[in-house]
């Protein structure tokens, strides 16, 4: 018996399921592959041999098309790293690969996942065993892994991003005070998700005003001066802003302001980056301000995928899944882009240990000169990840989900 | 010359467009109105005389229908109340009304703006004033006014809910450390909007855990232990909240549990309701808690309204033009349930004065016994106004939406 495993590390996101599609529509239009399991909860549930069935759990299209529109990961995540002087850990990995017959094992996630598959490949190389093949495949909302062009999930937080920056505009324009909104988006080290929210202005809209990545270095003042500037002409500035910017010392804002607030239990409380802006504006400029994050909606919205991303999730879990069943090990399944317009791309496979624990940042020169907005080559690289509508089937006026396990 | 004029008030929502739009659909199929006016900033527009011609600007089906997708409020909004004290504000309007010669008003609101109507409306009458006739068309994500079964944008805003929850469900669900998430819905004094988190169950998924209306006490010692009994079976907690909820002296709860917390300028800082729950969660039982604030986001999510909801818009929209184009004025206009299911309403009106400034509660009796969900009875009330997914046309990979002005 020849099996194949599947699995899902890091965060949630809405296209990750997608990739699970993939990877099991590859095994099923071959004959290489026996059976097809899915670990629950990651890395984790493989050393606890918690496997479901997925060719007996998605039986039909419809299952296979509702788990393509399903968000989060169906199949469960974990946050877990493999150690890589413990040698135990991979010896047990390989006795219960060979208890389940699996040959063949994808590995959906990020740059830590990613860790993962290059630690497990590595070992098995070394032990000289060239019956098993490992590869990883791209996910990842933060967009940051290394030699793929983007990586699948990025598309639809982008297309959430782009759509509710475009909503919230509207509701800031509502009134005539003078009011600051300051929008948190995810990003610690990398500001490709908050750079999406630029998109909402595709239509001719303003979108944000202002847009801080935390590429740059946040300096409290020149954003002040951002703001002051606006309020003489615009009644509502509208701000998207990194989670993880931070000041000439390298200090996190959200910590920086947040230094001396404590809650009614006496813990230190860390406000979110927002918050602390939010409070900046109301001391310095002294008008409304709001803070918004946007918190877990931003990584599971499954409604407002992106039909561009879903598609290329699904053809990196085909890809993954040709290259190990083909017997490539130590890779990781790519998007090359050959062009942004007409928007076209080609599929292929790096080295792993080029990848793994790595971070792809913007590009500074795609950040303006003054630090608070995106490029037009900055636009012209998101625009075709948030192109096409996924629909969503509904039932009884909620979106449609499985449940594997 | 006999011209109407349309103003929106009161906080945005995905369907106060449509209104807008079933006021010019009525406008335009008869012959009894020469122009259609839009006030810009509700009644405080009217005062500044800022109004535009909505016959020219929605001048082809194709922009009936992008205003009709548009959410927030298109001819701007304000949070003015009239004096009824002061003759000198009414003596104004009236001057206006008849140097723009406005034979009919039509202001779309909630309680607030149904105050407007109803000073106004009386002002005219005791003058003796038989030509001008002004109508109130319901709008209130809240669903709180008397009189009518629902009110537009309530159905949009609880689409929003039950497709966050079921996402946010799917988000929580991922990992195996125990975690509770709050999740903080609009609503100081009436729980419709939290209840909607329940809707979410309606394709058999778990939804939120725990649901917390305003309508009862809060009681944080139940609340803990309610947590901490999930806990025992369930790892990821999902509790829904109202931001109104309040302890048995009347005391809000986000007000309770800031108090001394103070911001890095030394300035008191109001955390917000979930996330004074976080902090007794974190405090109280020690395990990894997050709050979320679904912020502006619930009320412009326009990519998601109701297609019921919108549908019903729009025919308030027209019921109020209609009666107040036949000579009825000082009234708004409703919604009268039939069934549940099938779902059937008819369109009537209610006098003004037994409407504003009222509020309509959740009933007592629709909240579980223990306090922390909601009935069977409740679902049954809200399930209708979600149905139906509303085509959201896209341009560029955005919504498409209209500017007015």
């Amino acid at each position: 018996m020849k099996n194949l495993l599947v699995a899902q590390s890091g965060g949630p996101s809405a296209a990750i399921n997608a990739t699970v599609v993939g990877v099991v529509e590859r095994a099923l239009s071959g004959q290489e592959v026996d059976r097809i399991y899915g670990a629950v909860n990651g890395i984790a549930g493989v050393f606890d041999e918690r496997f479901i069935d997925l060719g007996e759990r998605l039986d039909s299209p419809e299952k296979l098309r509702t788990l393509y529109n399903t968000p989060a990961a169906a199949l469960g995540s974990c946050r877990m790293k493999l150690k890589g002087d413990d040698p135990a850990q991979f010896e047990k990995l390989l006795r219960i690969f060979r208890k389940h017959e699996i040959a063949y094992f994808i590995y959906i996630g990020g740059n830590d996942s990613m860790d993962t598959v290059y630690q497990l490949s590595r070992y098995l190389k070394q032990q000289g065993i060239d019956d098993i093949f490992v590869m990883g495949a791209p996910k990842t909302i933060d967009n940051d892994l290394m030699l793929t062009d983007h990586c699948p999930g990025y598309g639809s937080a982008a297309k959430y991003l782009a759509t509710t920056f475009a909503e919230l505009r509207r509701d800031c324009d509502v009134y005539y005070v003078p009011a600051v909104t300051i929008v948190e988006v995810m990003g610690r080290n990398a500001g490709w998700l908050t750079a999406a929210s630029a998109l909402s202005r595709l239509n001719g809209e303003d979108g944000p005003n202002l847009i801080y990545l935390c590429e740059t270095v946040f300096d409290s003042e020149k954003f002040l001066s951002d703001v002051k500037g606006l309020l003489e002409t615009e009644k509502a500035v509208l701000v998207a802003v990194s989670e993880g910017i931070k000041d000439a010392k390298g200090a996190y804002i959200c910590e920086k302001f947040s230094s001396g607030a404590v809650d009614a239990f006496g813990h230190t409380q860390l406000s979110g980056t927002a918050k602390a802006l939010e409070c900046l504006v109301r001391d310095r400029i002294g008008c409304k301000a709001r803070s918004i994050e946007l918190s877990l909606m931003q990584r599971c919205a499954g409604h407002l995928a992106s039909a561009t991303d879903l598609q290329e999730s699904r053809m990196l879990g085909m890809t993954a899944a040709n290259l190990c069943i083909s017997g490539v090990s130590g890779k990781m399944a790519t998007i090359e882009r050959l062009s942004d317009e007409p928007y076209s791309v080609r599929y292929g496979c790096a080295d792993i240990e080029r990848i793994a624990n790595e971070e792809k940042k913007v590009p500074l020169e795609w950040i303006s000169p003054a630090g608070n907005d995106v490029t037009p080559e900055l636009l012209a690289y998101m625009k075709p990840l948030i192109q096409g509508e996924e629909s969503q089937k509904y039932e009884n006026g909620v979106p449609l989900h499985i449940t594997l396990y």
